[in-house]
């Protein structure tokens, strides 16, 4: 199996060459860590959106969804503490006045001696060969204790820190450690100051009326100021949630890792209000339900694993995350937080108006606790999409390059081909195409060998070809092509329909998220 | 029937007390032209984008979407013409230090006078009775005649002053006409200036390496910057579309009426590239293709009208619009315009990147030309919303609210209703749902009295009430009732997929537009 990073990069370049993923501008020579989808990844994004909303939306009696604006009014982010604390600590260099996060210059010092813990161990390994054990090398070889010994008391004195917000220690730590521009060398540092990740713009004209507005850097808010509007006008009891998927934007001073950690990106979230008192239960039933809905996709159960937050936010008074093993290791996808009342009792306070929820069973009125899930739409993209792609050895020295994205998420559905462009063949796979259209997306292809069409629909994920030779003119009948099993089997047209159907509706995926 | 203004009023209100519309962030008094979708507003709104996209993409070929970023790379709008033209012409005014649209102010003074000639025009009506000709009187009446000359005159000159960006001449007109500040009297003016309308950011958190951004006036410019990486990645021939969807900023000085103008609002856009020479063919193609996908819906041929643009824009050799009769009247709904090779070639000025199409059928290279269609969502959603909403007399001196939603685009497909609750009715019906839902939106409802339901389900626009009694228990049976005809007839539940299934399907409401 290739090395990670070698991995990461055949996701991206042929996320670029199948029309999944471009980057944002190319012919501008591109912004930093904004990318645009394709003529694939705008289908494949759209059929992920589509099935988070039916899973959460289509299949809850109790849950809807809204469509709240971007911009929002600017109390909000004072309300939602983002005005105070959604911040990066940066520092300047004075000399090359260049901008750096300061925890990310010594996150990166750290990984530097761990890259050296790496190479004795390498070497090590080599040396010993068979007999060689990891753990116990790790554990007494001096220099690499000594090694870890650092990273863990700089990392545990930067911990701190950032925690009390005690910016001057982290320059002090920077200066102690000898850190210096990795641009230019220059130690010459300024203070590092807290700069906030939420990007602002102005609405209105007039220098005196224009209000300065920010993009919202989370969908959650829009649903907490609309909470009343829909449990009224929606007659709803509690529990019931309300779902929305939409852009949200974050200046990210560092944006690696393509498009898992963009600065414009689209949040899946669900806020489910609940009565106080319950969240444990609704924890842990979302949780479960979450992690379902992943599984259903049938990705692999080995590549999920939940990070229960020992940490937690200031709203939280439980969290967790559902990792997925991504090229560069296992990383957060989706969030399910235990918000408390936290964020209604601020709009109380910042709005003045009560939001609260009169409980008829209880016959009292309260603010509803929170559970809140919450997912990156762009990131379950790269999940599904890195996932997918493999490298297959077909024997004999051959191998293909294969997308295997679920069926139900798959762009195109099938691709009609002609077996030759001649005696009357293209046209009958045109009019299968003319038919099969009305139900899902389908595309023709009529160019080079129909082994060489094979492979390309391979790579851009088509799960089924369809193949219209000789004998279908005789008794209108086709061959149909699995993408993964690669296997071949003729099929009446007139069947073509339910069997693409069966394999493809988000009913049948859904199905089993239900039998799991 | 009631009168305009009143309609559009009851249009807001329906919209909110419904779940469509609220105002944004209303719990801190909203944003002004920013609206949130609520519960059924964000389903109607997600319908509407659907069908335009199967309509578009899916049932194309030759048409593919993209999903192109809000934020572009800067160069992007000096290219596309937005940084230099983009513009209103706002005026101050130096006592009340308010602003306003110069243009704006001029229209306003002939409303004044147009309402004078009204009030002429009901004096006369009221003393001549039966007898009156308003044609004739509006043509002989020296006093009417009068006014009407002045009003053509001032915007006249209005028009060529802003044609040549003759701003002083605004001014004087200004001036010369007396208008004052509406809000204070003041007819102390500062000199005309043009406000660009775009909404500007900053990426990026050094000073030094801050980038000026702003967030995309239209959706267009992401397809045309995108165009070789589709067109070579897709394997795309001329003629050959790409589809988008996504939001739009303007920073409007004046936004009325409603969803009609706001300030973040998302359009659904096509351009479609074609042989230089083909443009008028393609331009009346898809004039009377994007009509027919109106028509399809069923709103009422009436209600649409072709404008042909007198005046075209700097990039345009056609531009029509298809208008829609919304409550305040016939207003543009979509643009069709043939926007030559204009973008594309601006685009390889700006980026020194060639942007041109190797034609395998003429054996050359050339900048394609553009036919777009473009429509906006929320436009759309107030179109069907408004149309949709209608008081039925049912005699007696009884009426219903109905919102009669072309049932494709309903939120919600049909109400699931238990006669009473009791009896294993509640049990039945919900036994019902659970099949339903996992092909349709559904809903429950057992309060109130069952022609109470029928009533907020037709007000809420839901095609279809499906009641469960007490012969449901003995033969599987329920009634179905239309929401347009109020019919109601028994059904076996085993049907009730395959019935609401042929009403509600996007391909049976396409296939409408086929038979046109």
């Amino acid at each position: 199996m290739a090395n990670t990073d070698d991995q990461f990069k055949k996701v991206i370049s042929h996320a670029k060459e199948y029309g999944y993923i471009f980057q944002s501008s190319e012919i501008y020579d591109g912004l930093s860590a904004i990318y645009d989808y394709g003529q694939n990844g705008a289908e494949l994004k759209k059929n992920i959106r589509e099935y988070w909303w039916k899973a959460m939306v289509q299949m809850h009696d109790n849950i809807v969804g809204i469509d709240a604006s971007i911009f929002m009014h600017p109390t909000t982010w004072k309300a939602s503490g983002h005005v105070d604390a959604f911040n990066d600590p940066l520092i300047d260099n004075k000399d090359s006045k260049k901008r750096y996060r300061a925890d990310v210059l010594v996150e990166d010092y750290v990984a530097k001696i761990e890259a050296k813990i790496d190479k004795e161990v390498a070497k090590a390994a080599k040396r010993f060969g068979d007999a060689f054990d990891k753990e116990q090398f790790l554990e007494t070889n001096p220099r690499v204790v000594k090694y870890q010994e650092e990273c863990n008391a700089i990392l545990k004195r930067l911990g701190q820190s950032l925690e009390k917000e005690d910016l001057a220690d982290v320059k002090a730590l920077i200066e102690e450690l000898g850190i210096a521009d990795p641009e230019t060398g220059s130690k010459n540092w300024t203070d590092v100051k807290q700069f906030n990740l939420m990007f602002g713009t102005k609405l209105g004209a007039s220098a005196e009326s224009a209000m300065d507005l920010y993009l919202r850097p989370e969908t959650a808010q829009g649903i907490f100021v609309n909470f009343l509007n829909v449990q009224k006008t929606g007659r709803m009891k509690i529990p019931f949630g309300i779902a929305q998927t939409g852009k949200a934007f974050r200046n990210e001073i560092i944006a690696r890792q393509f498009i898992f950690r963009m600065r414009e990106f689209e949040q899946m979230e669900m806020q489910f209000f609940i009565k106080p008192g319950t969240q444990v239960e609704w924890y842990d039933y979302w949780k479960a339900t979450r992690l379902k809905w992943h599984l259903s996709l049938g990705m692999g159960k080995d590549n999920y694993r939940f990070h229960d937050h020992e940490k937690l936010a200031h709203y939280a008074d439980a969290a967790a995350d559902i990792e997925f093993k991504f090229p560069f290791g296992f990383k957060e996808l989706e969030g399910i937080h235990s918000r408390t009342d936290f964020d209604l009792k601020q709009h109380e306070e910042f709005s003045g108006k009560k939001l609260q929820y009169f409980d008829p069973e209880e016959n009292k009125n309260y603010v509803p606790y929170v559970l809140e899930t919450s997912i990156g739409l762009d990131r379950m993209f790269l999940a599904v999409f890195s996932n997918s792609l493999q490298e297959e050895d077909l024997g004999d020295g051959k191998s293909r390059t294969v997308l295997k994205l679920p069926a139900v998420l798959a762009p195109t559905k099938a691709a009609i081909l002609p077996l030759v462009k001649k005696d009357g063949l293209p046209e009958l796979a045109q009019k299968i195409l003319e038919e099969l259209k009305w139900d899902f997306n389908v595309t023709y292809d009529e160019k080079d060998a129909v082994g060489r069409r094979y492979r390309r629909q391979d790579a851009a994920g088509t799960p089924f070809c369809i193949t219209v030779d000789h004998q279908s003119l005789e008794d209108s009948t086709v061959t149909i092509r699995h993408r993964d099993s690669m296997e071949q089997s003729r099929v009446a047209i007139d069947d073509l329909k339910s069997l693409i159907e069966k394999e493809v509706n988000v009913r049948y995926w859904l199905q089993k998220m239900n039998d799991l």
